[in-house]
């Protein structure tokens, strides 16, 4: 059986923390809503899904992982549910309760990280609300940035190996999406993290040894990997970065 | 072993989740930071565990759920963890994952909840960003109340039954959160809550039978149920409601 994953296909956004699951996983899918427009394919399909209300276990928004007749929605949760299917997380209970406790912690800093350009609301535009995001970003950059990576660093600081992952001795679904925050945070604030990654060596260590992952590296080299762009959940605006 | 539940000790916050699901399960525990300050006891024995980095599993911030040796925190974790101990969500894997989509969704509502009166920075007062919380209120009331309320209530209109829960046939941590949700839109909205609670009649009965549960009635009359103030998630200011 292959997955069918339903996401927006111009940008990376959430649906791209199960799309690095995943080519990780070396899973077979189809990225619905990027194929060309038909009965079961294409942007329509994945609206249909989305406001067929009496479907069974119907997401909120998506992503969502469509594997048989299950629909799997919420990002942390499809993440908690190939991990265990793939070896993205440890068996036992506490490994994967932790591994699942870093990914919500990861989900958290995502809402703060897009809010940074939209605070006042998703529906209006950046430039309706471009003074407060200025605001916002400042307290972005001095307290949640800092808050959010030394929280991280500290994590793998605690592990004794000098090639540490979060959790344990192999690679998680937590170690993909803390690398695709940093790729996302170097994408919107280039001068601050310039400035900043020094404080977090083994977050950015991290980060370098997942991007030379045979099938991440295959990945990001691919068609399949979507350039960032200002519509995404990461947006590059000169007046919010350092 | 009885739990440690370490939160706030003035608000009802994130931590009332957890409370309401430990009242449901009868469970025994100890509310650390509401105890007289001890060496284990007390605030400062929660902000110690806090910032003490060397600990396994350490979490980000409360509440924080612990068990014997194991530290367990963000709340959607926290709750899937005590529904699978105590019969408060189903066996199986689809109902538990479904369950838990559920509460992530709750969750996701409650940080939006939480930003209209703080747009700009957890760190400000709500003085500080007031007018910008009056335009985040705005969307908050026409768009994203009703947009998750709707999904609640469609969630609930798809079972079967006359006195429906969120999953299945019994009562899940799923709907004691939204009962936490209803209590606490009710106080801070008021005016809107009287206007819209008509359009998800579903919601506000389940919302009703949960306030009847023997457990959740005793527990909600007792002192243990902190009263909403104006320093939770949850805060009153009438600028912001209808």
């Amino acid at each position: 059986m292959i997955y069918e994953l339903f996401y927006w296909p111009t940008i990376q956004g959430r649906g791209e923390f199960i799309r690095l699951a995943l080519a990780e996983a070396d899973a077979k899918y189809i990225d619905v809503a990027r194929l060309s427009e038909n009965k079961k394919t294409g942007v329509t399909a994945m609206i249909k899904l989305l406001e067929n209300d009496s479907l069974e276990n119907s997401p909120f928004a998506p992503p969502i992982l469509k594997f048989g007749n299950q629909l799997i929605s919420q990002t942390a949760n499809i993440l908690m549910f190939l991990g265990e299917r793939h070896r993205l997380a440890p068996t036992r209970e506490k490994g994967r309760m932790w591994t699942h406790t870093i990914q919500l912690t990861i989900n958290d800093f995502l809402v703060e990280v897009h809010d940074v350009h939209h605070p006042l609301a998703k529906s209006l535009y950046y430039e309706e609300q471009k003074e407060e995001a200025i605001r916002r970003a400042s307290n972005f950059r001095s307290e949640r940035l800092p808050k959010f990576l030394g929280y991280m660093e500290n994590i793998l600081s605690r592990e004794l190996s000098s090639k540490p992952y979060l959790v344990g001795k192999r690679t998680t679904y937590a170690d993909l999406s803390l690398f695709q925050i940093i790729e996302g945070l170097r994408y919107a604030f280039p001068k601050l993290m310039s400035e900043k990654e020094k404080n977090y060596p083994r977050v950015i260590y991290l980060h370098n040894r997942i991007s030379k992952r045979p099938r991440i590296d295959k990945y990001l080299k691919s068609d399949q990997r979507i350039a960032f762009n200002q519509h995404g959940i990461f947006r590059h605006y000169e007046e919010l970065d350092l």
